[in-house]
């Protein structure tokens, strides 16, 4: 028996397709910062095509644009986060923290048994 | 815009490793139908070698037995859950519930902001 078990909750939204996950929010958070998806796609060691694919199937499945392009300016261009993506953005890490808060109570109470069975087994 | 927005939740539960998730406690309810590994690997269209995997690693992460073989009797033997299988099935099946039920309401306050967005669209 071992003294520690806990719950991993994964949330992917869905349209008609899926749309959105942990892997487009952490895209969307590199491009904000770095303001290109070819440099969030470095960052998270996806090939840049990847990264294309994982935005465009997002928006289709969304039915809006995440990101829109820049030209020119100090660094040469690159893309920023639409106003719809920033609020696609806030609303899965609210909904992820108000969700884990409320699974890692109910998983306390739920799987109080397991540590029963540990206090068991150490007896 | 789509019409229709929701999550899918997954939970998979671990201990210093992965040891219980939906595939794990589907296979185990086939087991407890079927009274057979085999034949609830096949019902998955899982070969036996993989579901026998999939329990053994489960039964390392957890520390106990999930399933008991039974030798003899009408069928021959077979595959019978243990009591601490069932109980991990039952917290398991609880938890995901209840989890659900909370995370559909909050789906639907947190991400209240897409149907305001479809219905600006199609203004």
């Amino acid at each position: 028996m071992k003294e520690e078990i806990h719950a991993n909750l994964s949330v992917r939204i869905f349209t008609d397709q899926k749309c959105f996950g942990p892997g487009v929010a952490q895209l969307l958070r590199y491009v904000d910062e770095l303001h290109s998806l070819r440099a969030a796609a470095l960052a998270m060691s996806m090939a840049y095509s990847k990264a294309w694919t994982v935005i465009h199937n997002a928006e289709t499945g969304l039915g809006f644009k995440l990101l829109c392009s820049v030209t020119g300016g100090k660094n040469g261009g690159g893309a920023v986060l639409t106003e719809e993506a920033r609020k696609m953005i806030s609303a899965y890490e609210e909904y992820c923290e108000k969700l884990h808060a409320f699974g890692d109570t109910l998983f306390e109470e739920t799987f109080a048994f397991y540590h029963d069975l540990v206090k068991e087994n150490n007896a």
